[in-house]
């Protein structure tokens, strides 16, 4: 489709630009991804998102549009080209949206309480509870009907997106820690489905390589580590 | 409209049950409040909202919904008698739910990290974030264009049920902390906005007294303070 007015500030890495890729590649839309530095934030970026300076932003036209799951449900809405993101019935669709915000307000925040535990005996406790998230996603994944692809359904959708984009921090997480998350014997079906999802077309080009994010890992956190020595006053 | 199979699990004093009923009024649909007690949670919370164990939990027919802005969509999507409570116009859909999030994440727990404070001097600096956060939404109110009761329409929509729930807590602080947080010389929009907010049928006879409020807001601060004091072992 000819959408020169779509444009998504951005950077690889993020899961959260990686959703409305996703999205973008599901509804077939061209757009031009304008990388965004996190460190010298482009003036388009805090003009178009004054309020968090984050990315990703999506811009349709001349209009900015902020937050990813703002960003995904917006696309559903006006590019009906393609199969629909979110379930077309209202029950399903707020199931949906629980899980969905399960998952950015509980389930992932545990990876960085893990990365930021400054007391190594505590980590295998959180792990253990990103694992019993997991678990309970399992459960989520069957009760939509064994034999779909994906999360209630045949094709790609919200929840799939939401969870899905967040498989590179999870492997990121497996290699890190020396531990599998995803498992035949706890949570199979959501380990074929992660298959399922990275091979998928609208998918495969977008999730970035573990050893990029782990690079971006080991970056992050020896900023923390200057940063708490700062502000310790170790440097003067 | 007759809807036996339309229950709501809550408690007054909660801005997001508050939510559901407002919504629940401007679509008039009649409804059975099920009040549930926090500290001895019912049986029937405990089946419909596993994952949160909390209010609010809207059940239609035998199906539970649980988070405030899932149902408060659910319930503008499933009863379509009375005006929409989202916006037609899906980009105006994606900015009252752009700022619905920055009330519900950025701005609101900038009240529990007020109450939370240890130390009193910290406090006047959260106050004026507060007020910094109303300032932003009087710009977004100002936005919508001059001339229009609620958020960018004649009738309360999502934007006005999300902020004005809160309104509650906002006397409260302004009681309790001897502050006036919206005032004419900086949000005279949003004071003149919150008046026509509260004095609307589908909201006056939700919205719980401050006065009610200070009382729960004083027992749970005793509540903290008999926590702290167990954690730091002071009784045996």
């Amino acid at each position: 489709m000819a959408t020169s007015d779509v444009k998504l500030l951005g950077a690889a890495p993020s899961p959260y630009v990686n959703r409305v890729q996703v999205a973008l590649n599901l509804k077939s839309i061209d757009y031009e991804l304008i990388e965004e530095n996190v460190i010298a934030k482009s003036e388009l970026l805090l003009k178009s998102n004054p309020v968090h300076k984050k990315i990703p932003v999506f811009i349709h036209g001349s209009k900015p549009i902020c937050e990813s799951v703002v960003i995904v449900q917006y696309i559903d809405e006006v590019f009906t080209n393609g199969s629909s993101i979110f379930p077309s019935d209202p029950y399903e669709r707020a199931t949906a949206r629980f899980w969905a915000a399960y998952i950015d307000n509980k389930w992932f925040p545990l990876f960085r309480e893990l990365w930021t535990a400054r007391e190594e005996a505590a980590r295998p406790a959180v792990v253990d509870k990103i694992v019993e998230g997991l678990v309970l996603l399992e459960e989520v994944f069957g009760k939509g009907g064994k034999g779909k692809a994906f999360f209630g359904r045949d094709s790609i959708g919200y929840l799939d997106i939401v969870l899905g984009c967040y498989l590179g921090w999870l492997w990121v997480l497996e290699i890190t820690a020396e531990v599998k998350l995803l498992i035949e014997t706890k949570t199979p079906e959501l380990l074929a489905w992660a298959e399922r999802f990275c091979a998928n077309d609208a998918v495969k080009d977008v999730l970035p390589e573990p050893a990029k994010l782990i690079e971006i890992l080991r970056i992050c956190k020896a900023r923390e580590i200057v940063a708490a020595a700062a502000a310790n006053k170790v440097y003067s």
